[in-house]
């Protein structure tokens, strides 16, 4: 178990900046994941840009979003995103929170993001729009209160992703790598879907379609191929995380190998 | 002739990384040649991403799109695209299936690519556009049976590419650097062509000019000249791929440099 | 006093570096912090690209823009805009002139840049417009005359920002640090306006969430995560200016890593 | 003497890399310049990518566009475009043609490039067009005999460029840095143009406004600026052109670090 969860975290460490390095996330948004061995518990890193962020920056959480030890670093705002997410949905074992470029246009102007190509499925086939200001009036736009993170949560249900009115969005994932597949392809689908308008209006993909392209990044050979690609940018552009400095590592000096599954981590820690 | 394969398996794994690093490729995406000695072959990777392939990555695949060896890897799902051209394209020696955004919003709107740039003509006066749902219903979209590979083939026909209703393109060439060059002028053409509508429709070439112009990437000073910035860039970014490690390599332990001509190639090897 | 003046001088040449990165900046632009120690002093590069800029080019100048010790370099033509703001606004503490891409489509078609998304109200409601050609007729719309820019001043007003006609924006803010994000999220907001109109004309925030939302870049969870997050970035590129060779810095050889607190500069500095 | 010729060769590798590095040129495009010691002659590089090229490329050719010298490699196909201008603009001292993406929604919409930010008067008030096919019928585009280089040299006239219909641009300078400049800023220029459409037809500068701002890539503060800015650009990215390899350089094995005076130059030949 101690080695399951040391997995986890540096792989969220390294999703945080995997959707940093592929333009989801930039100065700001946060990626989170459930506890693997506590359902009403989850991990996000402390306030840090995501492309910094490092196994020793993840903090755990309950499911109010009180950290589980007292603090000694700033905490993100807006953790309830994530607290109550886990809460209303136990089947998402991921959530991300992001003010993607290419989502901005719809989050500003109020429109649907709809699949556009088989890979923009992974958004569903309708997407809904949580407008902040209708339920709480004026406000900052972050979404701080217990109330707020509920209303969102609601406004979700049980779709995969939900627009955030002027703000940006909120995705969530079965998985951490279901998360970033959905939350990349997602960016391009709205990219894609932009771009088009200037040759017509697009008509989405149909329902049927939708259905059965949604699990296209659950395939083995597409799981696998889209890890190793992102991680590999990423390590060409010298982000790969560092290795968590836990006592529990601090135990185990020497590495085994055979543990390290993944090809891509395995080259990323022995930089 | 096994040096030929060899240089032509290297050319492979260096087409497939030119065309991820010039924006054709990404996660996904791949790039086929008719075996050199055996028409009724061609030579694929695993199933991988394209900008991280290596000569030991291609497999050798009949018509049918089987492989020649028992593979212990993944294999490419839609590698039915590569097989069912082959077969029914015989002058055609190399085959690209990608998602390219600039590609993206005609084939989503279902609109022309239509050339409007003298290096566009690449892509032919007029591009057909196959739409898998009208013959085959809901499906994920991928290209994975026989018949689907042989729909887009006929649809294809004697052109040299084809757009995929709401997934992407395929591109076909004479050869490897005729595809490159194909793939990457037609991106080209597409991206100029949607922010042209911003100023007015514009109009494609006379057909005349088509004809004339299509052949440009042809001529010896553009095709040395294209495919020498395109692998410096490459190699500037830390691209170049590693040189096959065959048994047959194996024998030659010191590589001949008269054999090596293009100087292009030659630096990428030495690094 | 002068370990501050010298700190102020070395932020002020990364914060030139990061808005250059973060393509705010580029051959040209300025920007100008005022005298930690006398109100009536501001300090600005030397004539030089602010991706280049070193602490060793920044020079004193008083509020009418004459350079304090005669100087041996070229000077900023535009300097009058940094005086003039510096002199109509005492609570300006920072000044940035720029032309950056994103703002340009508003500043030619006259078209106003309004809050559409919660870090973009740091713009302010609405921002005023100052046409040059309407008070001083034919010119080389560079803002070179003291009538300029008490012209351009006024127009400012008590904003956070102006558009200049056909010609960019100046930003200003409180601090160095304020006025970074402010011109960030100022052309992310213009961005993400511009493209949004694609779908629809956009409304802008209520008034209540501007005044609200403008005051996030001052949080000091917001501060740190950015500064941090730019700067890395930066030194990623290789890009961290140079440390201060001035006389007091030369009596100092050994640095004190004790007043250097912003992690991310120290690390800049040894590299 | 010798010297001179020396240092505008390596001048002209520099300017060709600066602009492909800047996104003016790509695979294709050309910079030629004038003999400083023969106007009936020019300087440009055997038939290579402008970012790879280095001085021992640059070839001499008559105005003719004959290579003075039996040519050992390719020749550029176009180079009567250089020839042609050189003949009919004593005035003019280098020569770019480019098929930069920024201007090629112009020169395929048909539509004017006017200048609608200072810099952008570099342009000039009023841009020709060129149409190839009207006068010659069907080509593949390319001007490559001397009656279309004197064509295209005519709608030039006394213009400091000319959009050439479905291919590219053609631009002018009084010298190597003053083109540079010019093709940069000209590109910019068409870039902001485009995206204003998105908010109104926007309103070009006033003719007096033109005619002082077109020479503000003059003034020295500017031209020492901008050359700067764009050869530590391209130095960072690793790009910098060798020094020339010449008999006469070879007599002189010590360089006279007096003689090379700008920093820029000196620093990227020391690497």
């Amino acid at each position: 178990m101690p080695d399951k969860l040391t997995d986890l975290i540096e792989e969220l460490a390294l999703a945080n900046r995997i959707l940093a390095h592929e333009g989801v996330l930039d100065a700001f948004g946060h990626v989170s994941v459930r506890h693997p061995a506590d359902p009403g518990r989850y991990l996000l890193s402390r306030s840090r840009s995501p492309l910094l962020i490092e196994p020793d920056d993840i903090l755990e959480y309950t499911l109010d979003s009180e950290p589980v030890r007292p603090p000694k670093v700033q905490l993100y705002a807006e953790r309830v995103i994530h607290g109550c997410i886990f809460q209303a949905r136990p089947d998402v074992m991921a959530v991300c929170h992001h003010h993607a470029p290419a989502v901005m246009p719809f989050a500003i102007a109020g429109k649907p993001i709809v699949p556009v190509f088989h890979l923009g499925a992974a958004g569903g086939a309708d997407m809904p729009f949580w407008d902040q200001h209708r339920e709480f009036g004026d406000t900052n736009l972050l979404v701080v209160k217990q109330e707020e993170g509920h209303s969102l949560a609601r406004a979700l249900g049980q779709h995969p992703a939900v627009l955030m009115n002027r703000h940006g969005a909120t995705v969530v994932g079965g998985g951490l790598r279901e998360l970033v597949s959905r939350s990349i392809f997602m960016c391009q689908n709205a990219d894609y879907q932009l771009r088009a308008l200037a040759l017509g209006t697009p008509e989405p993909l149909h329902p049927g379609e939708v259905k059965l392209a949604s699990t296209l990044n659950a395939l083995p050979n597409v799981v696998n191929r889209t890890w190793e690609y992102w991680s590999m940018r990423l390590e060409a552009a010298g982000g790969m995380p560092p290795r968590r400095s836990s006592a529990k590592a601090a135990r185990r000096p020497v590495p085994k190998p055979s543990r390290v599954t993944p090809r891509e981590r395995r080259k990323g820690r022995r930089r």
